[in-house]
């Protein structure tokens, strides 16, 4: 049993075809053409799908069906992208699966698709650095703050399949001058205001950084060279990312929590403030709480968005579907 | 069918008969032992559950299982009482389904055990203010803040039983002078610091109220008699508690939104500036959430105790702790 899994994201689309296991056999990446348009990228994808396709068939392997982790709110029970921010323009209301089901010539209950973040979470719990356990957390700080709570093998997608915004509650942080910092959701004061990678670089300017810092990476750099003030705008932001990942530990009581993104990536100068603020945060329940690093890297979502269309191997496969319909709440 | 629910508080303890589709039939209440020890509590507490049998039994209704709502945090797996604040002394650690059962001369496995505030989120899920919705999330704001998250008709208990602790992650609204304020948990700066009833007490003297205010109650008159900063301390409070329910909306896209506790019973000065607050934070996606008042008042936590006992209608009876069980996580 094999399917392909994609990865569709506002800069680049990756696929790949994953074994019954959860092996990544071979993959492909092009980039979202997020400004032409939904058809123009359900075509390309369809063709990088096809061509995933093609390699299989030459290596003796069939693959019928695809799974999609994509950017947006995506409602799962339709396929359609529920809504969308810009990164992507026209991407509300894209009818997703059946799109590519009809340009991959499948039926369109062979494809299925989620939100990105939560086909993320799924494949570390799958076969990642949640793999074994029977709920996790994963929130990952990049672009954005996401997460996903997987919960019994499937993640809790919400009923809105709004479920995993966890960029958007309230932190302490999130304030300057006694007001609270606007957030790209439309509210303010929210975690993603102040713990995302383009917070970082915001909050250096507004503490008064004078070097240039054209990204976050570079708010990095000048916090390696000794810039007191880019140090200060990175701590700030990992003191309030942890405090938030520690606060919906308490919430969740996840048997692992997971952070990831580019964040999580940067080194120890945010890993471990990160982790003392959410080390603080915690009840006394939760102490000792495993908190680790994702370990799939960018093939995370491939691999949890195949798992959406692979069975267990103890369950028959006209219910392949269920572990993700039964989780819609 | 019928089953047994209990309601075992830090004040008292309630009980009562309930049917296989949710009716209580008659039910009793006596007041918690909570300084005499946990044997004294569970000898009170089959006695109230004996005589509730003997009442069935004379009505011609047979009841031989019993689910129980605590205070503390309970292994439901194992009935125990894994540790608990000193509400009632001595009861971390108290076998709690085990002494009863023994006590009742009932089978182990005829006695089941969840947090309280997880058994009113189940009671209320089944045949109050959620009933017949795929999940919801209930947060109390009483003595402490506590919550559940219900999804598919069972209470997410979270993988140490943990799950619902809404009161203690990072609220904005949680400090003064710059500081964050101690929280009963042994943190600082949580939900519950500021947006509990106690905590309006409190908050009403730090802000330098002059009036006697020997508890909760009494700040809401002196706010009602036009005491300025009684009312402020009230409205604080319900933003504080607004703010959090709605980012705890945004994490877990509840079908519907159920408030209780005694800050919810108190009225429109409270409950409107905190359904203000709480829309304020809402998502785009979650706009239109309900937001409902608890509907079964005292005897939640006695019903939905007695569901963890009494099977739904579509499930055979070996199966009548799976959903339990399944979602312990």
């Amino acid at each position: 049993m094999y399917a392909i899994g994609v990865d569709l994201g506002g800069t680049k689309t990756a696929a790949g075809v994953v074994s019954g296991d959860g092996e990544l056999l071979f993959s492909d990446t092009i980039p979202t053409l997020s400004r032409d348009g939904s058809a123009a990228i359900l075509d390309a994808t369809a063709s990088l799908v096809a061509g995933l396709v093609r390699r299989a068939d030459d290596a003796g392997i069939t693959v019928k069906r695809v799974g999609v982790g994509s950017a947006g709110v995506i409602d799962a029970a339709r396929g359609v992208v529920a809504s969308a921010t810009d990164a992507i323009a026209g991407w509300a209301g894209t009818a997703l699966t059946a799109g590519l089901a009809a340009r991959l010539d499948l039926p369109a209950s062979s494809v299925l698709a989620v939100n990105d973040v939560h086909a993320h979470a799924l494949g570390e719990a799958w076969t990642g650095a949640a793999a074994g356990t029977s709920s996790s957390l994963l929130v990952a700080f990049g672009t954005g703050v996401g997460g996903s709570f997987v919960l019994d093998g499937a993640p809790v997608l919400g009923h809105r399949y709004a479920g995993g915004h966890v960029g958007h509650f309230a932190s302490p942080y999130a304030c300057f001058d006694g007001a609270p910092l606007p957030c790209v959701c439309g509210g303010a004061g929210h975690v993603e205001a102040i713990a995302s990678g383009p917070a970082i670089r915001e909050a250096y300017v507004r503490l008064g950084g004078s070097a240039p810092a054209a990204d976050t990476r570079a708010v990095f750099g000048l916090a390696g060279s000794g810039d007191a003030i880019a140090a200060r705008a990175i701590a700030v932001a990992a003191a309030a990312a942890g405090q938030a990942v520690g606060g919906l530990a308490n919430i969740l009581d996840p048997e692992v929590v997971l952070v990831s993104g580019g964040l999580a990536d940067a080194g120890e100068r945010w890993r471990q403030p990160m982790e003392a603020a959410l080390r603080a945060e915690l009840l006394p329940a939760l102490t000792g709480v495993p908190v680790r690093p994702a370990a799939l890297g960018n093939t995370a979502a491939i691999v949890g968005a195949a798992r959406l269309v692979l069975e267990p191997a103890d369950a028959g496969c006209a219910e392949f579907t269920s572990a993700l319909t039964y989780r819609r709440n």
